[in-house]
């Protein structure tokens, strides 16, 4: 699966504000860059942070005034696979340095309270892929996907009692789950196909059998059709605009298509 | 200033129990190891992380029945820098990337709920150094510590409102005016001189003027008489053990003193 | 002051509801009501609950389809007294027992985690009406009103910590502040004056010297120009439409103008 | 069933301080109180409530100094009824208004934020002593009694969210899911024949038929060997102690026992 996705994003800045933006795709094994364009206008010093193991590729800058930032890439997802049941799992010491920060609680994913009913639910399940799909097909029987159901400071343990929330709130709970489970799990935002309306979707990825394994909580989107954004520990790792004061949004237009010479069959590479 | 470190550790563990152990005195430029030992009984598979840009040390194993830990360092702060009111601060364009993900909140350190409250009590300040010794005056001017007043899911929004907290309290709440005032700061686990009762210490770094400056909110132990061991978001990622699943302490002993050459004054290295 | 109040409320019922509608005007002796209103239609089986020691005046009803309820009444404020800041506390003791349950935490006003920071901030103050007067004062310099700072789940905690809110926040922290100060308060739902949207307003009254004040922590209306309709612990208890199931607003108008006989200074009575 | 119930409280109060003491039994048709007697050493001036619909008795006085309370009753629960699956509900409208306040959220008891959950997971039974029993059931398979599980401050949510909780907790969540399906419930404490060790209880009941009915959501103690004392909406009403300022506990036994003249089966009356 060949995918064309595209970010518009326009802001006003009413004064010099430091920004990280993050809407560029990630490196990883199973999504291949085939091309790629970033354009921001009026121009800036933009200052690229270097990916380190998690592929994340961010830019920072100081914006003033109006500002454009146009993104567009095609994404070879054809190695992305998926999870599978028997998908083995590893204990602590087998586990790389670094999955470790990802088996702890964050902001939004206070897995240290979920012990006890992670252990309850899924604790006699043992392979690895397993429990992850159990927690997955738990998520979809107990919560509802409810637009507005959550706001800014929504945390998973909100969205467990609550029982209703948005992809960002799947994905908190999926993580805590997971990482009560003593698996490594991490939240990906992502350019997803036929999301309605088009928006950037969040979802997860968790560390099983020496990789990284993409699910989406919500049940939306089959992997293939995700292509990887900003990763961390949360929400509050991954947001696509993080500024250092405020800004007015003007547009924001996110679009994923299949790539066109995929449709029509040519097999031309791009 | 050489401080002599010690920690004893006894668990029980009932079944097969895989452990993080952080109890190593941290590489750091202002903190030079001079000796050191770590004693496991019985012996044990131990799989030592490589320390990264934090310098952190940990090291892992899967534990099962009665476990000894026995560590100790002679350790030189001679070159530790107190922070003084004229350190630099950075914009964010300006930071090395290692120092980002100690801007977001944390488990422990809700930092985007301090936005308002931060910029009303310290905005006005513009030197960084001077904005982190104002934090600090706040935090002692405004909570007490008191024994017991937190427990482990105790967050700095709790600390905030209850005006009462311990070394990891005020930790947290430090951290978090620090971030929503756009200063990375990280918490630090410590060996301290002259705490009473001895135990580990919860301290906090910020990052300004190109270098991380240690401090203790708490106004207990001066930053020559720390010694870092752990170094993460907050308290979630420093446990100096965390296990997968329970076990049973039967004793934990921590001792910090003057190195004995010193107070001698014979000059002898150790 | 003589004022006029009204309000239209229509909502559809898709299936038989249970409702508690609180909008009438509440008996108390500073608010003499000289005349009113109340029609429903289509005609409904109302439950009118007598009125206790709060004065509240409530109804209940079972609807089902269109509903539309008016409720209009001219009201003399003449004899509403401003709290003063020589008016007198009572010890707990001296308390009428209906003030009692003002005393403890409720859902939105977690009092007993604000005891530090009151007597810390406030404890220092003697008579009851300036203390009361000092919470209003400590929260007009330290949060702001900002629409949609705040959602139906919002504390006093998340208030205190957030620094901002609207007046439903307002009236919360300063319960909360009164109460973990050992005075009296309840939450009041109210028609105001000149408010700016017309709506509903919340603001609280505190027990001293005999009686219960009413104050607008917001600063925005003069007592005077409040008519209480709900009473309670907090916005729990005072919500002017509480549904058993769900119900669809179609339009919900609030009106509130001063009398026109006043205006043009007739004198006739209404 | 008669039983003897007794406490014996000792305190000290450093400076004078208000208190509301609550461990007298109270009046409800199914508990006859036989005899009791209050004794406070040394004399003081007490304050004694007037019982209202709920029958809860309590006294008030100024305290300094040692103070020693002691309690001591027969109360006949032979009237008691113990709850049965048929008892009928009651809609919104057919309630009396005092049962009003016992179906609104309260500082332990969140029960806005259980509304979906309680709705999947009971919504389908329609009896309300079915409901009831149901609540009861799904709290003693998911949630474990736990000593020192939580604190203070632990609200139902925490206990949702943990599964783990002491008697107040069991109490505070079986509450909110009765009352997030339209039940009202209200907080009991309450002597408790053979709970080891002896201590207070916390239970709570619910209104159906016509009237209240308690339950033990522990499942530790059977109906007809409790004896209530406070009542309402959740534990901050219920403390058998609240003080203005802080007080030193000295001694606090509570017994209770079958009464003698029952176990010799004498019949003579007391």
């Amino acid at each position: 699966m060949k995918l064309c996705v595209s970010s518009d994003l326009a802001y006003t800045f009413q004064s010099d504000t430091h920004a990280i933006i993050s809407i560029q795709a990630a490196l990883a094994p199973d999504q291949k860059i085939m091309s790629e364009s970033l354009h921001v206008e009026p121009e800036a010093d933009l200052v690229f942070d270097a990916p380190d193991e998690r592929g994340e590729r961010r830019f920072r800058a100081c914006f003033s005034g109006d500002v454009h930032i146009r993104y567009e890439a095609i994404v070879d997802n054809g190695l992305r696979q998926e999870l599978t049941p028997t998908t083995h799992r590893h204990t602590w010491s087998e586990l790389p340095q670094h999955a470790l920060p990802f088996l702890m609680p964050s902001r939004y994913c206070p897995s240290d309270k979920f012990m006890s009913f992670a252990q309850r639910q899924f604790g006699h399940i043992d392979q690895g892929g397993e429990v992850v799909i159990a927690v997955l097909e738990w998520l979809s029987a107990h919560i509802d996907y409810v637009s507005g159901a959550s706001h800014s400071g929504t945390t998973a343990e909100d969205t467990f009692v609550q029982r209703a929330g948005v992809c960002r709130d799947f994905t908190h709970l999926g993580i805590s789950l997971c990482r009560a489970l003593s698996i490594p799990a991490r939240a990906v935002s992502a350019y997803a196909l036929d999301l309605d309306p088009p928006d950037f979707h969040a979802v997860f990825e968790v560390y099983l059998d020496g990789g990284w394994w993409l699910v989406d909580p919500t049940g939306m989107v089959p992997v293939k059709n995700l292509v990887r954004i900003g990763i961390g520990r949360d929400a509050a790792d991954i947001a696509f605009l993080s500024t250092s004061s405020g800004c007015e949004l003007i547009e924001q237009t996110v679009r994923v298509v299949t790539s066109p010479n995929q449709r029509t069959g040519s097999g031309t590479s791009v």
